[in-house]
């Protein structure tokens, strides 16, 4: 199967980056779509809106992907990167998780058809390390010599693990407040650890401030955004491959920045345009927790933006109180069909313990708020229990042990004897 | 390539469970060799000493194995199971686990060609996720209610979750002492687990008594050993397939009861026996913790078997003082020139951080012990720097972060404010 999309096929690439992208040729600005140069630049001078990357991809196959490393860098000809490994840095093989049949969850919840994506397989156990492979890369390209984060703390553990691996100085920033698990994690690869007395949203703002300050930071998610955000896609791409090139019906996505979830719905239209799946309907869903939900407040309300607000909620990895994303996410949700829901710190405790007892998955609480919406979209009847349908564990278990440690434990603790066990095991 | 083993050519398999096992047609005594039926066991009734699964391949070919699934499955032909999927218990897809190439830490050594297996891949993030895959199908084919173990805190995360996935009820017992990031991850699947006041070796002792208590419950390391032991062997095809159907000339393996170094080596035997790789010396190397060292000890000290010991170790997972398979370990260490050794927790700490900070690979305290022994070992000249090495990260940092938590951390905390971060960078 052989295609091309088409939209910026009159754009001549110009500036001193045009072919160091592989299919990319331009930035485009998300509000109007004009064309600018490949380069340093995640905001459109314009509207001050985001910029995000445009291609021009020509023929990809099936076959050609097919023939690809069993890494997100099967997909190197659709996303912004040199074509061949030589020319980009040295990475841990991100990417290309398992994509798991649910039979147990599915039964309990009378689902007829549901996949679980799992991005724990990743290098740090998070879907972080996708977007941290492109923006590395960007980074080479551009002549950054330090990678840099603001971070919940997923991306400050793939950041962090990326540049030891690639040989490059890092330094991280993160609320104080994190799980120690991803504060322990982060520090131990070596990084520069900034922790910042304030929220994600304090950190983000100051992040801002230092790639305005210093041209040799390369920040991933500020400056870089526009690269890093492409490499979300590779999730899209690998659902819709590894269930045999289609599209699912119903996909549901957690939303901090809201990122992610549009770059899933870009790789589905992409797939399209480029024939390598069939054109089909396809509702997207996001998930919140109701401690950090403005994207969810904005959607019932009918607003096309977000109000921000002050997060408080056990899924830390999700506390962005002023998502840049959230009128593309509100955009998309409706655009599909889906909805963009939230649920308590109890049902996020609860979405875990159901995905591990009925699956074997162990998810932070960030899979717990989609696991929830899961049950609660199914319960308000906005998702079909009869469409096939795929929830994406974005993050470990391992990372947020806090958020279980008062709720699971030892049955019990007993002496090595027999005896004793015996009448353990059978008053459990 | 094609090719046949031929060691029990004129056995021809009976009782109820031949033709059960895949291409398994007999227990073999591993003292005597004498061999039995298939069948629900695992001690040898002439000597007391451990039976292992004895095969009758048939042809087996590169292109079957590379044809087959991205897991463990894809040995299936050459493993103790049921041929097709289908007959198996439903499972997270286990194994085919990234081989990393070494660029950083190689260099750091002075070592020419060093590759890291990364085990944190595998579903549970140790390579106890192997052992359970072939010990639940057979736990399943023999008929047994309940799957258990007796765990050093890897173990009981992979039999609790694949146990959640398969459907099937399960008891796990640990001592009480182990990391939290163990305890709470095996409790989260919805295992019953039961914390034993005592270390690893009673630990062992009230499971061996449980198992010949009752006929429902199918240890995996105890009654179900042998069929067990043989899912460490895909680490030993993965690293041979991975290098192109070729093998190492030095393996690095921590050692905690032996069972993974002796497969690794029956791994490479039957490779070779079956015309899969060429026939070529290799040397492997056994890694310990001195506080846990009995077989390092034995090797020093010329012994064929272990003097038991009373762990005390930061290295939990590896914490077993009476080593059931140490007289094998000892045998194939000698017999390929190779070498057990230990190292202190200092150094375990020391090995998680420079693996960390130069590959991005964030390992538990037994990757610790692995790579702390990897420096050593070059350091006294047992291994040789100019031969190609691989050193086996088995486990996950995440789960032992009490190891590193007095060791890292941020390298400030402060405002979020552009003065003040300049001034804080500057002196770092
Ligand atoms: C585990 C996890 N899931 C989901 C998200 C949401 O990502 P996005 O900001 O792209 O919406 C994050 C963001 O940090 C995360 O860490
Ligand atoms: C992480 C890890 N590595 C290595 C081992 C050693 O395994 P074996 O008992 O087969 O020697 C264990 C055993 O528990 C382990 O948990």
């Amino acid at each position: 199967m052989t295609a091309s999309t088409s939209t910026t096929r009159d754009y001549v690439p110009s500036g001193p980056f045009a072919g160091r992208f592989g299919p990319a040729i331009a930035l485009k600005s998300r509000e109007t779509g004009r064309l600018t140069e490949l380069g340093p630049f995640s905001i459109d001078p314009e509207t001050f809106g985001p910029l995000e990357v445009a291609y021009d991809f020509g023929p990809v196959t099936r076959k050609d992907i097919e023939a690809g490393p069993a890494s997100l860098w099967r997909y190197a000809p659709l996303l912004p990167v040199p074509r061949t490994a030589e020319e980009r840095p040295a990475d841990l093989s991100p990417g290309w998780t398992r994509l798991l049949k649910s039979e147990n969850l599915a039964r309990r919840l009378n689902l007829k058809n549901l996949w679980i994506k799992d991005d724990r397989d990743n290098p740090t156990h998070s879907f972080k390390d996708r977007v941290v492979a492109t923006a590395l890369a960007a980074a080479k390209t551009l002549g950054y010599t330090t990678l840099s984060c603001a971070s919940t703390g997923n991306l400050a553990n793939a950041v962090a693990a990326a540049s030891a691996r690639a040989g490059i100085d890092s330094v991280v920033f993160i609320p104080e407040n994190l799980e120690q698990g991803k504060i322990l994690t982060s520090a131990a690869y070596g990084t520069k650890l900034i922790a910042i007395k304030g929220n994600y949203d304090d950190v983000n703002r100051l992040c801002s401030e230092i790639a305005d300050d210093r041209d040799d930071y390369g920040f991933v998610n500020v400056n870089l955004r526009a690269y890093y955000a492409e490499g979300s896609k590779t999730l899209g791409y690998e659902i819709a491959e590894q269930l045999g090139w289609r599209l699912p019906d119903q996909v549901v996505i957690p939303v901090a920045s809201g990122s992610l979830l549009t770059k899933v719905d870009k790789a589905f239209q992409e797939l399209i345009a480029l024939g390598l799946v069939e054109a089909k309907p396809y509702r997207i869903f996001g998930a919140q927790a109701t401690g950090c939900s403005p994207v969810a407040e904005a959607f019932d309300a009918g607003w096309d933006v977000a109000k921000p607000v002050r997060p408080d909620t056990i899924a830390k990895s999700l506390a962005i109180g002023n998502p840049a994303d959230a009128p593309f996410v509100l955009d998309i949700v409706r655009r599909t069909g889906g909805a963009v829901a939230a649920v308590s710190d109890a049902e996020i405790v609860a979405g875990i313990r159901l995905l591990a007892e009925t699956e074997g998955v162990f998810a932070e609480t960030a899979g717990g708020v989609t696991v929830a919406n899961l049950v609660k979209l199914l319960d308000d009847g906005r998702l079909d229990p009869d469409a096939e349908t795929v929830v994406i564990n974005t993050g470990d278990g391992l990372k947020t042990l806090d958020a279980i440690a008062d709720h699971v434990g030892p049955a019990a603790t007993i002496d090595p004897d027999l005896r004793i066990f015996r009448q353990t095991i059978a008053a459990l």
